[in-house]
């Protein structure tokens, strides 16, 4: 069965592209009108090759296809790694007509799409995320990109991609770990800016941790209407956007911490937000109650509450210190101010952040 | 003894930058009203840091400067050395808000703009080309990048520089072969779009290339004026900005053929340049003797005029077909319809295109 269930348009001028949210898309959706040469490269990952590769490649009927088989995982989000995309398009001779297509999650996405951007100067590209949280969070917003020893996502660009297809089937094959991930990044949506949508998740919690459908498919497309919302006001992050980083600051830290790759991204961000909501407390701007409605909401998702056992206060002091979001060295957060509402501040008191790292560092 | 002697704007809207052009700027003309923030990230190689970066220092008064030294050479323009620069601004914890420098020639231009492109998704740079050849060519484009085995510039980033300081007095410590892969540059502009220049640079060759400084400032100045004109009309090079790429097709083959460093790109374009020259007579477009011309004012910059001994026909043939400026597998070249005028095509008949690699390639 193949149906599209949901369809928006992400609103960027000349660069606005379509997201199409549905069922059985992969395999029977006609892509081929978004691809400007003759020319695909499919990019993949060896978990998700054998599952999707096929069928992805019956969305570009008449045009000459070639793949690149990455291996799978955040730590070969690398330099070396994005080599063999490039290594791949010059061996089968792609022109600077020729689309990329990224199939599967977020790393596979931002690195696809950062090879885009910089191949021969700039292709074009098309996203078909696979997981939840690529889903929900880069499949919006054209940022792309890969890590650094010192830094995540520190080396990249933005370039938007010509379309994004969502086929909620590919969740069948994820991780449940990966679905909470994924959710993680959806709850974040209506904690900075939807309160309706935080109720509505409250009472469909049980059905989207059981992958149902038809819950999944309205989560997805809410979230991604909202980024792309946000988005469209700020498309290269000079204000508003900087509220879609609630808990990434701390999450990064974690990640980083953990080493890539242990951590999924969505679980560090769980266990950030809790933590801003937690300095949002003692910043006096939500009551203790609020921090954990939310809290009890993350949980229910099944993300980790608390971060790596053994990271103290002076681990995450170092590793946000090179957060990009900070700007001259001052050390900007996303704080909630209100449920359903986000603000970024780089006034947070010195001791109140202290007095939250205290609390969530075990060993600290 | 410090004095502007040309100054003009590169139009591109909000991207809009000034080129200062003149002698003794290094060290005295202050640039800081360019850097958004606090720091600043001098990239320049081994050889011209002992020249020029104590002086160029001195052009921003008042910042935290922080440098990096790179290896000297076309072959250094890869992954592995672009990392250099990134190391760099993580280990000295440089924000988005840092500004990059470029001192130094072609080679240090397109990788410091491609890491201002890429660091934290896009930071600002400043130009300082020490060269003939990236004052003329790359310091007017937003061109970035680096080499790949299979291809030059084959990754890279449109970034345009917040603004360009050319100091001539730079010029006093360049090998004169390095002069006349820069004077190839600036026989292209007369060629491809401006007969009256290429007039001045018959009478003024020989101060040319006698490093003339009122001379060579003139020939900065117009050559720049000339590119401005081109890339404020086609910032993407979607089309007049080809014209610009006359001889590279050619001279691309013989740099990849060579080895990347063996010969100068302005000593392949130059050669490329005849070779593109014939083909137009051949193609009916201009007449055998303006091609002589051509050629004359070629070797008159000290150019050679033939590719590497033992380049075949095949090895062009071969060379040419990753070309960038191919579309779908087309080979498109730049060819001279008249001197002074040039046009792009992607119909040149093979048998010509034989002929003038036959006559060329002297063991083919």
């Amino acid at each position: 069965m193949s149906r599209v269930l949901h369809e928006l348009t992400v609103e960027l001028g000349e660069r606005s592209y379509p997201i199409i949210i549905g069922q059985g898309l992969l395999g029977s959706y006609d892509l081929s009108s978004f691809v400007s040469g003759s020319q695909v490269m499919i990019v993949t990952n060896e978990t998700v090759a054998p599952l999707y590769l096929d069928r992805a490649v019956g969305c570009f009927p008449g045009k000459q296809i070639d793949t690149v088989v990455l291996p799978d995982g955040e730590k070969y989000k690398d330099w070396q790694t994005l080599n063999m995309i490039f290594d791949g398009l010059l061996e089968s001779r792609h022109t600077r007509k020729t689309t990329l297509v990224a199939l599967g999650g977020g790393v596979v996405g931002d690195m696809t799409g950062f090879a885009a951007a910089c191949y021969q100067r700039g292709v074009h590209f098309i996203q078909m995320p696979t997981t939840l949280l690529s889903q929900v969070d880069s499949s919006v917003g054209g940022k792309t990109g890969i890590n650094h020893p010192l830094g995540k996502n520190m080396v990249g660009a933005f370039h938007q991609p010509e379309a994004v297809l969502i086929d909620t089937d590919s969740l069948c094959t994820l991780p449940p770990r990966e679905v909470s991930a994924g959710l993680a990044e959806v709850i974040k949506y209506g904690l900075i800016r939807d309160i309706r949508f935080l109720d509505w998740l409250e009472a469909e919690m049980d059905r989207l941790v059981a992958l149902d459908a038809s819950a999944i498919a309205e989560a997805i497309y809410r979230s991604c209407a909202c980024k792309a919302e946000v988005v469209a006001r700020d498309e290269r992050e000079g204000g508003l956007r900087a509220i879609l980083n609630l808990g990434h600051t701390f999450g990064h830290a974690i990640e980083t911490y953990a080493g890539y790759g242990n951590w999924l991204h969505g679980e560090a961000v769980g266990t950030g937000m809790i933590m801003a909501a937690d300095l949002s407390v003692r910043e006096g701007m939500i009551s203790r109650e609020q921090c954990d409605r939310a809290a009890a909401l993350i949980r229910r998702a099944g993300l980790p509450e608390l971060p790596p056992a053994g990271m103290t206060p002076g681990d995450f002091m170092e590793l946000m210190s090179v957060d990009k979001k900070n700007v001259d060295g001052e050390l900007r957060l996303v704080l909630l101010d209100g449920i359903g509402h986000a603000v970024v501040t780089g006034d947070a008191a010195a001791d109140n952040l202290d007095a939250t790292l205290a609390r969530f560092c075990r060993s600290g």
